[in-house]
């Protein structure tokens, strides 16, 4: 089923002609479907910075590119202009890394992105100490780059896997299938491919385990409304889009079996950020007794962090709440000119209203 | 403060001109001020149903002026047709009670409306069997909707002076002003005049107990965002707008004091019906513990439910969730076309969530 989706990025390698990241323009979903093609890591940061690509995997293989990018198009117009030789090594690894920092700042909470930044970063230093000059090592970060993406859809594959698993053991347990709502766009659009959390649904699917999935439309940019139905209609998965503040009244008449969301940074103990209203649905589930799963690949957990409050939140535009994103990256205001908002992109869930985090390793308990 | 308000309808008497209802049109708030004139009951039916008039006392009263109007401008015509008098008397009463049963159907869940409509009928038979004509009868009818709406606007004041004390003693105990909550529009937009939940804000607020109010958004209509956000900029009470999902994490940062909404139906054991995403808010205001109050006046109480689980909940035009509200009665659509949706209009709060209901009578504790 998935062969119907776009792929959220293609890498063209310079072997094959100008070195650029093709990104599906998610600003423009579900109306259009339109591509990005990027030549510098500043186009792609913009990208990165206006959601035209979104979900912490996909960021963190766009921001690894970035860097690629840098290397192939623009590191050799700032040798020339430093008056530097183009293989001046000590140059490009100390360049790199500031670029590597302004990359991974563009967005703050998602774990991945300051990961897979650190780490091209981390083998730029590794290849430099080896001995490979500056022209050797643009190749060696186009093959991590390579890695990291490649991983991520491996990694997607199997948290769908491990997730299906448990999901159906609890539709043996409720003797149907079942009914699973879902928060933003944990998905194939988030991702090398699969996904996070419809990862786990379109295995579950694909095992009959699925009657249908609660689409939260997520509020304030709507990636629910935008990207997880239109990626589930796609997809042929039966589907039924909801206001966020639906939720509740469909789990007390019983009408939700479980409850899988994406998860942007995960710390030691389990709490973790993911967007906004993940927590207040984590709390309905627990007040219902309904399943509440995370569901992320290992690389999401931040072992730096001890606990959820130590996650810093991203504050966005306010514009986002004073409008509704209603068409090709348009906002059209509806609250009155001026009005003070208040639009945190992320909250906090504590560990202890998760039944577990699905990871490619397996499911963690709280 | 509420001075600076527009009148959400204002009734013209045949003895000052033309018979009408005269609705400010709050389907183009808060971009435009426009009012509808309304000379016939289909007129104030449509207004009803197209959300040009809403909330609950309010519906009740426009439904109330709609009989009137119907009685002045109608009637004739349908005596006329019929080849009967304009003074028939059972053949007025008859109609009237037809009509009666239609406009209370426009909106089922607020128990205002059939409130209203029954104690227009009521007042209608009662002069009937009191030897009236057709003709005195409709200058009665006019004086029992000028009674209920006198009445609204009398219980709103009392509603916002209860309920200031309780949140004054609130304020008392923190030791400082508050930060209420508040969903959808249960303000002057939705009353006669005051309001219910914002009638104890704004009384809140002139005794200097109100710090700031989170304003939800309240998708699919966004009232909140549209009418309570531009209502209470207008008045000049401090606010910040929020989406529907933020509730929860400003709660666990304890920047919320107290919750305040309105009420559409209430039941005879407190559990009440009110907007969509009412009922959430509850449980997350419990998890939290943040006191919830509903504020309503008495009429809202429908003793003939026993519990919640007998309210009938409206499903509005699935169109409302795919769409946004994004300026004078138009939507704009985010979702893929086609894409199914669930939209019930209301949700309903057990009364074990409750802190209270804020009545003209006193607070009712659970």
């Amino acid at each position: 089923m998935l062969e119907n989706l776009p792929l959220t990025m293609e890498w063209t390698s310079p072997q094959q002609g100008k070195a650029s990241l093709r990104l599906l323009d998610q600003r423009k979903l579900p109306h259009k479907v339109e591509y990005l093609d990027c030549y510098s890591s500043d186009q792609v940061c913009d990208a990165i910075a206006l959601l035209a690509v979104r979900g912490a995997p996909a960021i963190g293989d766009a921001g690894a590119y970035a860097l690629v990018l840098w290397a192939f198009n623009e590191w050799p117009v700032i040798a020339a202009a430093s008056g530097q030789p183009i293989d001046s090594l000590p140059l490009f690894v100390d360049s790199l890394k500031i670029r590597g920092g302004q990359v991974a700042s563009v967005r703050p909470t998602a774990v991945n992105l300051s990961w897979a930044v650190k780490r091209m970063l981390a083998s730029a230093e590794q290849f430099a100490l080896a001995g490979f000059s500056a022209e050797e090592l643009v190749f060696e970060l186009e093959r991590e780059a390579n890695v990291i993406y490649a991983a991520d859809e491996a990694d997607c594959k199997r948290i769908g896997e491990v997730g299906a698993q448990e999901l159906h053991e609890l539709a043996i347990k409720l003797g149907r299938p079942l009914r699973v709502e879902t928060h933003c766009n944990a998905g194939s659009l988030a991702c090398a491919r699969y996904g996070t959390a419809l990862s786990v649904i379109y295995h579950a699917h694909a095992a009959g385990d699925i009657e249908m999935v609660w689409v939260d439309e997520t509020r304030p940019v709507d990636q629910g409304a935008r990207l997880t139905a239109w990626e589930l209609i796609e997809a042929g998965v039966p589907c039924t889009l909801i206001c966020d503040n639906m939720a509740g009244s469909l789990m007390k008449d019983g009408k939700v079996d479980a409850v899988v969301v994406g998860a942007d940074r995960i710390c030691a103990n389990g709490d973790f950020a993911n967007k906004i209203g993940t927590y207040p649905l984590a709390v309905l589930a627990k007040h219902h007794g309904v399943p509440f799963y995370a569901a992320a690949p290992f690389s999401t957990f931040d072992m730096s962090l001890r606990e959820g409050s130590q996650i810093v939140i991203e504050e966005r535009d306010p514009q986002e709440v004073r409008c509704a994103p209603v068409s090709e990256g348009q906002w059209q205001q509806i609250a009155p000119e001026g009005c003070k908002v208040c639009n945190p992109a992320f909250d906090v869930t504590p560990h202890e209203l998760l039944s577990g985090i699905i990871t490619e390793r397996g499911v963690q308990r709280p």
